[in-house]
């Protein structure tokens, strides 16, 4: 065991998240298919939930009557779906490692498209969780008006517990959170079923559409295309979090790969079903409303639909309604797995500081779950929860992510050289060259409503990525300059601080004596001079041997002459490291701490730019 | 100097609080009459402008005929007043150490008296702070009612604006603080001059007397003496803060006790003149009001006699509310002279935290200030500013102390038997009967408004003194047990932590091989089993002498095989102080701190219960 005898923080650490996992069970930890699909696929199944809503809202914009144009866009970007869900195929057979786009993108393009994918996964892992605990918390109180002031306050708890979930280790944050996307998935499945049902039984009629005042036909001045390709565009969303299990091939059990690759495509299959599902049945609906700003009297088109399919305020219909914020809000989940593997990943390679590469005793990164959760959380409170005009922004870090990955995958199979990669080229070439467009789409039509901070954000990450890297060059070439082999005796000298004399400092003393320094003395600072010759007659009673030295402090500082007499020391011998031993005593209860100085404290900081000078502590313990 | 290159932080200290003062100089940093009179009158001064109003606010319960004998209350008050200064006087005489009633009652009555009047002064200064503090921005505020919910605000600014002006220093915060006072005195003596000659001129006539409803004649069944009693002791507030200069003789310049008896009689005689010239025209005015419940509206006595002399809304009326108001914030710098002194005599005597004792570089007692101004903006904040209900018992307190000072002084002439102290013993032993008297009937008579918390606060703060004092004894104690009287080498081994090897840590092997251990070992953490045999061999090639132990860790945490394998060394030798040597990199820059993990202070603190080890940084420095 690590410790014989585990301290009352140590116990309570253990019972919050549980006892340690050692390094060789690791296996037993990780995920199968049915435990890994919930952890990675809440994400992308959420997607689901509105992206028509997405493509109806920009085709609408130029008229009412491209409406019938959504099924045809759903239907190519499942093509989509399907082409990119092949490439991180690719990609987990070809890096069972772990092989999210940074892994891909720095493989096999370089450093700086390896940094960018980086940076633009972490900064879209924040903003999952924000975005999509806020509107998940959003939708459940909505059912709850007097709730509503409370929105930041829930949504920095959900925050919390699923990080406290994902600190008690990943098998049994898969476990706690596989219920509600499972619950969502029959909730879903329920829906096609029999929205699919009644819309086979209904004849394509007049369908009114419902906007905001002046909004349909408001870009009716626009080229057809252009129209097509941002609503295309917007449908994309579809695809967020899609590249979740390539990034965490390594919580997989063995074998890892060809687990990883089945749960991406059961995910993608059952992405395509409920998108294009759900898009089958929105053509049928006789109306559907569609508004820009978001309120709470406003339901999205999964709640129109459901609620057709159902009946308003039926069973069925709270039913979807729950089981979508359930998962709106669990789509963080993925987040808190893919985050702290990436920032392990940088900072294992030096981008990052390295305490984010740590694995803890639950086999986690906790450091970045830690972080992870606490920049989302300040993030909902930022905005106080209204973060609905980011969700469309983070699909521009995404899609970056996407395409730098796929021109890797590119990259990769060219430079293997090997036969029979044709059909692998292709796809990949096709994926690069379609994520890219959605890219720049995404790019130039959002620039202006804020993609310009994700790259700006995207930017920043990255200069910071290679500054920290700099930095720790500089820190590992200062630290193999001069290095020598073999021990070179340091002369040293040892000060032992002395302000009275007791048991305490006697012990102190005897360690001072027993360092064979050089030079060793006792000093002692004379607050109060009438007191010197009686301290000078008792410490010559009790240490003949080591001479004491009392140096007068006009001001009353204890610190002062202690460091002006180190700073004496040092000039005289800049070649001695001079100890200073700092007699302390330990108390028994914490309260008893203000019965004393803690000198040791500050004289530590106080001679803490000092080289040559090493300040120890020796403690004695009080009853 | 203190050190030759002060640091910016240090820089930054001597600019706000002054250059540091040397012991030498203490007696320049003393004050004269002049300036001592503001620093140690302002809160008996203040007293002056509410006592006969609390006098008259008792009488009328009984019936508004009674109100004719405010003046002569009045004069039995101005005689106590003469018979307590006289006896401090004396105390100041006897002990011109500084002789507040803690170190009168303690040195004559015994160690409980002694804290009981250590206690209650302790209590009654935060309370002075902060109900004056809160009163006078009261005041202050009413001219402004916008500035009403700024209340807590300006208080809290104005008491540590006060803290700030004595941790300059004293004679800096007698200068700072003169003005008002004077400028209070100047007010006062323009309202008993243009008021006593405009009494002179009226006739006395029929006097209205306003109070709340059903308030006059309310108590009218009581008897009598009760009520005459009652009313005596609420003129006794006049007394409050008559015991600061004697606490602070030592504040003066040499000869102390003469200057700080003059002090004392000046002030006393000021008050006595305020307080009869203000009691003589109180009874010519026309008509009194006097309301119990405080409240924006309401106008205390002074005003009214300020508004009655000078005409209503007139400079002169608002001369002396500004004055008053003033006056009432500063009497919170008497307690700000009196408390840190009080606390560093306790705490001298080891009834209180010795940093307490600890005088700083400007020569006051800082910790006391700090304290004392953090409890009293406490207690503002509690009660949002609205403390008028304590205003009244916390005479309860000063008359315990005044009444245990002077039975103190009773017993110091009885023990010093010498001829000729007949007369101080008589006016001694009268003092300790009136006071003593006036003590009972607010504590009946106020007991159940809330006297009872000074009695439980006074009891909580003795029995904290005495358990300080046992601790401190314990501790003394503990230390001079074993006393032995020559050095005994101790048998010690060197355990020094190898990270990775590098510059840093060759330093620090270089310094544990200094400390000529009867054992020198380096300890390794792996992490990582496949990174160890590079390790080795790189050990081996810098260090052949000093054996590299590797341990395992099996839950990856670098801090309990540390502690295991330490314990190990500590059973096996159960005589042998380990001095477990951490290597430590210095950051240049305080965000660099972020890329290290600071495995030390971890160390530090999980090795902390174990006796027989020290835990040593050896620090590198990066550029």
């Amino acid at each position: 065991m690590a410790s014989d005898t585990p301290g009352p923080l140590r116990r309570l650490k253990h019972l919050l998240f549980g006892e340690p996992i050692p390094t060789a069970r690791a296996h037993h930890e990780r995920l199968g298919i049915a435990t890994g699909l919930p952890v990675f696929a809440s994400d992308n199944l959420s997607s689901s939930a509105y992206a028509n809503e997405s493509i109806l809202s920009v085709l609408v914009l130029y008229s009412a009557t491209l409406a019938g144009l959504q099924l045809w866009l759903a239907l190519s970007i499942a093509l989509l779906i399907g082409i990119v869900a092949w490439s991180y195929k690719q990609t987990i057979f070809a890096y069972p490692g772990g092989g999210g786009s940074y892994i891909v993108a720095s493989d096999t393009l370089g450093e700086t498209p390896g940094l960018i994918a980086g940076a633009a996964l972490m900064i879209d892992y924040v903003l999952t969780v924000s975005v999509s605990v806020a509107a998940g918390v959003a939708a459940l109180v909505s059912a709850f008006p007097s709730l509503h002031e409370l929105l930041v306050p829930i949504s920095v708890v959900c925050i919390a517990v699923i990080a406290f979930g994902n600190l008690r280790g990943v098998r049994e944050s898969g476990a706690l959170f596989s219920m509600p996307t499972y619950g969502f998935l029959v909730a879903m499945l329920l829906l096609l079923v029999f929205g699919v049902v009644k819309a086979i039984g209904t004849p394509i009629g007049a369908q009114t559409i419902l906007a905001e005042p002046g909004a349909i036909g408001s870009e009716a001045s626009f080229p057809l295309i252009f129209i097509i390709l941002r609503s295309f565009a917007a449908g994309c969303t579809a695809l967020t979090g899609i590249e979740a299990v390539s990034n965490g091939v390594p919580a997989f059990r063995p074998p890892e790969a060809r687990n990883a690759s089945r749960t991406l495509i059961i995910m993608a299959a059952i992405l395509t079903v409920l998108f294009l599902g759900l898009g089958y049945i929105t053509q049928h609906l006789p109306q559907i409303e569609l508004y820009a700003t978001k309120n709470p009297e406003y339901s999205t088109l999964v709640s129109q639909i459901a609620s057709w399919t159902f009946g308003a305020a039926s069973v069925g219909f709270y039913f979807v309604q729950f089981a979508t914020a359930a998962i709106l809000i669990l789509a963080a989940n993925t987040s808190f797995m893919d985050f702290p593997r990436l920032s392990s990943l940088l900072a294992r390679d030096g981008y990052l500081p390295r305490p984010l590469a740590r694995q803890g005793d639950r086999l986690v990164f906790q450091n970045g779950i830690i972080v992870l959760a606490i920049a989302s959380a300040i993030l909902v409170w930022a905005y106080h929860g209204e973060l609905d005009q980011l969700l469309p922004l983070y699909a521009v870090g995404v899609f970056m992510a996407f395409t730098l990955s796929q021109a890797g995958m590119v990259a990769h199979w060219r430079k293997l050289k090997e036969r029979g990669h044709g059909l692998s080229i292709t796809i990949n070439a096709i994926g690069t060259v379609i994520t890219g467009a959605v890219t720049l789409v995404l790019l130039v039509t959002k620039f202006s409503e804020g993609a310009w901070i994700i790259a700006v954000l995207t930017a920043a990450f990255f200069f910071t990525f290679r500054a920290i890297k700099r930095r720790y060059a500089s820190i590992n070439a200062q630290l193999a300059e001069g290095m020598r082999s073999a021990t070179q005796l340091q002369r040293h000298s040892v000060l032992l601080l002395v302000p009275r004399i007791h048991r305490g400092v006697l012990r102190a003393m005897d360690y001072a004596a027993g360092l064979h320094g050089e030079e060793v003395r006792a000093l002692h600072v004379a607050i109060n001079p009438k007191a010197v010759p009686a301290l000078k007659a008792d410490w010559d009673r009790h240490s003949p041997d080591i001479p004491l030295i009392v140096v007068e402090s006009p001001f009353r500082s204890l610190i002062d002459p202690v460091l002006a007499y180190v700073d004496e020391m040092l000039e005289a011998h800049p070649d001695v490291t001079v100890t200073v031993i700092v007699p302390e005593a330990v108390p028994t209860k914490w309260y008893h701490r203000f019965l004393q100085e803690n000198l040791a404290f500050q004289l530590k900081f106080a001679l803490g730019g000092r080289k040559n000078v090493v300040v120890t502590n020796v403690r004695y313990f009080l009853d």
